[in-house]
């Protein structure tokens, strides 16, 4: 391959087979093992949609039944994990907490066969969210909660967990929803991460570990949380449409916006843009979501730009109640699903994942001994 | 791209544009901003080595002399970091500890400016040989070390620690060496995984517990552990050649052979083996040397293959008194330098690294609701 054809980010490069998700095919569709998003959001729960992810098929009824029963059992903390999550700072970002937890999770419970791997695939989809609320309850209120529920889906428990009572079903079916838009998408850079790390034949600890810091950057996961710090600027929206018509011209980059893969809109932003009004509504808001509306009108009209799912995610958190440095670790709590069918889809038939770079640096040249530099 | 150009895990696909470093341009050539290998090898310190590659020129005596102290100042542990060393099992795999030593170390110091990279990257350098050797002896003699040495290089320090003796000149300075050509070699799994992390916009420590995980597969630095594994099976030359032979029969994987991107020979092997065959003169080995060529021999003659810089490492640091299983962290605590230097120059001109994927996943087909599953 010669130098001109280096493809910046490997924008558009194949650089694998994957029988897990198609994405932007066709300008905006999305389907996880053949179905789509729409009718996944519509009729499926996050958890039909993690057994479809890892196991490769919707499970049957009495599948599914087991499948919560046996998340259900894996969420509770080791304990030598606790001392770990007391010794981090409370004023640490939650995504290096989820990063180190995970880590230290393999040192506590290690890949010693590959037969294991569905199983902490299992182990993480139950734990992250505990281990996430066991260190922001310890660090935040002083207590240290039990991390077991009886939220049959992640989306209750999590609720649960965070604010200390069992969610009404429009909240619950809401996080759900989004758990499920969040769960899968093709080589994002935190999957394609996860798939160099697996591609080394290191564990499954190592590969979920790049991930989640690959997902930290503000150009992936974390802009659900630049989103709603962009939101919360704005009192208004002709305040909103003024600062942003301000900050494009300043070159600013809007966050929220746009798709490397998608062309025309993101096909998950309608549907939790719709659960976002709803909640609005719900809440009696008159203040994010017009907010957020006239942001996308101005960004529309000024760059031909669509919201991708992160932008409606944030109000729809905010009125959650989630607070906003939690929004990527739930990107996390969701994801874990896709990353874990691909690094099993990896290991299924590697290859090390070993580019090579065009080499732009100096000539060959004679090295100077330390003596002679002066 | 057409689905036949998938080129199974980036084989010759160019990732990006590097000015670090030259790997295999010319079959077997290898430079470091434009200096030789060999020459490095022969003439420089690792410390020498490192400022290369992270500030882009050798430095002056004078700077050299500042970089020393600045490194040494830079070997205590925080005191937060000692109970999560604890606290991880001492039968951990200890890169499983260096990835979560790392990651912790980012809740507790993390970067919040870009300007803090170049002190993070000295920090990473300065401590993960402390934070290794410090879980290393609590978990196995069960005594809390004090990290700080007065040893001046890398190389002295690690060995102090380890043994709690000052070394003497010529083990020093054969760790100096594998470090100098552990650290770097252009988009090696790890190094390509920390520039796919750092491309969202991540933070450094992401970056680098990212590439840590990766290193730890043994189709990369774990490769020096196996191949430490493998010479560890035979008792004898003739052995050795017998059961490499059936081996191969067998169509078994022998590690610490071959290269993704060199096609006649590993430039760093001549320069390891050399030092290795003294080491083991110096220590009166007639094993493990003569076992190691043997099977080179064998490897040679029936698949045309060349060792590669971990299979006289293993042997080397055997002679040096290093417990196998600290192999790959040493490796980390040399290519911390690389990685280091290519995360910077990921964000000095930086663009998300997200690849497509070929589909060969089910068609699009309708949902199937939970209870018409049976």
């Amino acid at each position: 391959m010669s130098p001109e054809t280096v493809s910046s980010g490997l924008a558009g490069v194949i650089a694998g087979r994957t029988a897990i998700s198609t994405v932007g095919k066709e300008a905006k569709r999305l389907t996880y093992r053949g179905y789509s998003i729409e009718m996944l959001a519509e009729q499926a729960s996050f958890e039909e949609v993690a057994y479809l992810l890892i196991y490769g098929q919707l499970p049957s009824s009495a599948q599914l039944r087991e499948y919560r029963e046996q998340l259900q059992s894996l969420r509770r903390l080791p304990e030598e994990l606790k001392p770990v999550l007391e010794a981090l700072p409370g004023n640490s970002h939650p995504m290096d907490v989820m990063r180190t937890g995970c880590s230290a999770l393999g040192c506590l419970e290690p890949e010693i066969d590959l037969e294991q791997q569905g199983d902490i695939a299992n182990r993480l989809l139950a734990l992250l969210p505990s281990l996430l609320l066991y260190w922001y309850h310890f660090h935040h209120q002083g207590t240290r909660i039990g991390t077991p529920t009886e939220e049959e889906s992640l989306a209750g428990h999590f609720l649960k967990l965070l604010h200390g009572e069992t969610p009404e079903a429009i909240p619950r079916r809401v996080l759900d929803v989004s758990l499920i838009l969040y769960a899968e998408h093709e080589f994002a850079a935190s999957t394609f991460a996860a798939r160099v790390t697996a591609s080394t034949l290191s564990d499954f600890y190592s590969a979920v570990t790049a991930a989640i810091g690959t997902l930290r950057g503000s150009l992936h996961g974390g802009a659900n949380e630049a989103a709603m710090a962009l939101i919360d600027r704005f009192q208004t929206p002709d305040e909103a449409e003024r600062e942003i018509l301000a900050a494009l011209a300043r070159k600013e980059k809007i966050m929220g916006f746009g798709h490397r893969v998608y062309k025309e809109a993101d096909p998950r932003n309608a549907i939790i843009k719709d659960w976002c009004r709803q909640l609005a509504e719900r809440v009696g808001d008159s203040c994010l979501f017009p907010i957020a509306e006239r942001i996308e009108a101005v960004m529309k009209q000024e760059k031909g730009l669509f919201p991708n799912l992160d932008f409606y995610v944030a109000p729809a958190y905010r009125f959650l109640g989630i607070p906003i440095d939690l929004y990527t670790p739930l990107f996390v709590c969701s994801r874990v699903a896709g990353w874990a069918a691909h690094i099993m889809e990896q290991r299924a038939d590697n290859r090390l994942i070993r580019p090579t770079a065009e080499y732009i640096g100096p000539e060959p040249r004679d090295f100077v001994p330390i003596g002679q530099r002066g």
